[in-house]
């Protein structure tokens, strides 16, 4: 069964060559938008591959000290409907991602946690990019103050079992890829040490 | 250490509501933006909140026949390096999710599949949406013919075997969320089953 890879020219996995780039939309600091004139490895020109720039952020999977996962349920506007989330939020400018995600933390929940564990980090979008989503895992969370979090949306927070919140996962109650994979990170038997 | 949820007034997860939309960019088929001025249940209004539009594509975790999971290795631009993705691709209009799933693992590796079961769907981005991802696990993949994917990356495809695809996520070598997400709630043993 096992086929074997192709025999590759030295240039089979080049980078692709940026031409050409022009910003065509941008609101900062929220987003902007780059249209690029791109060479392929092969010549091959792309008159209109895009970019899509978005501010990096921080998804957290916390647990309390008695093992209860800290969910938040709250409208999403990207989702349009009411959903299931972890805490997160923005990295400022110039932020280390692990220091934007214990601010968020305590803003967005009152929490604070232990034993901070990076789950990787990723993009949205492989093709255009979007943002940098920086995952986290964190233990012996404790509650020490109200909310704060400057956010749009209006948060409720729920102490979930791990059962409870992976019957949640099941029912594809999380509808954001980010959150749903910090989750599955975070609480994976074959992932849960470092290599 | 439980707080119970805040006496919530009615409208507390009430959805936004979209007051004026103003397309500000277009590509098609690729992408749009629009820029949204929105009344929040409170009555605040935001003047300035986008909406990218993406179209929705799917990802497919697959084993072969002997317990390989069907990779690929190539340059990803939102990426800007060479890294491992799963394969996936774009939704064509009108067309359901699975089907275009098993289209895209056909013509992207050459592999049909059986017994697919869906990992859920999820967004990009909870504030801005992007696109819908369409996350597929199938097993039992044998290899019927030359890929010829048509796309702009040259493609390798590697058979892993799952303890090799698990060191390469703790390495962190996979660098997009929605792969990352499949492979890890296709594995997870406790979501390995509907609820």
């Amino acid at each position: 069964m096992f086929v074997p890879p192709p025999k590759s020219p030295p240039d089979f996995h080049a980078a692709w060559e940026v031409v050409q780039r022009r910003q065509v939309y941008s609101c900062p600091p929220w987003i902007s938008l780059e249209l690029q004139q791109i060479r392929l490895p092969d010549g091959r020109m792309v008159e209109d591959y895009h970019r899509i720039n978005l501010p990096d952020y921080s998804v957290m999977f916390v647990e309390t000290e008695d093992g209860r996962v800290v969910v938040e349920r709250q409208y999403k506007h990207g989702v349009g409907a009411v959903t299931l989330t972890l805490p997160g939020g923005l990295v400022s400018p110039g932020e280390d991602p692990l220091v934007g995600a214990q601010r968020e933390l305590l803003e967005e929940t009152g929490y604070e946690a232990q034993d901070w564990r990076s789950l990787g980090s990723y993009v949205q979008n492989s093709n255009y990019a979007g943002s940098r989503g920086h995952l986290y895992a964190a233990r012996n969370a404790r509650w020490v103050r109200e909310p704060d979090s400057g956010d749009l949306e209006n948060i409720e927070i729920l102490l979930l079992t791990r059962a409870e919140l992976m019957a949640a996962v099941r029912r594809n109650e999380i509808q954001v890829t980010s959150f749903v994979a910090a989750i599955a990170l975070a609480t994976h038997p074959e992932l849960a040490s470092p290599s």
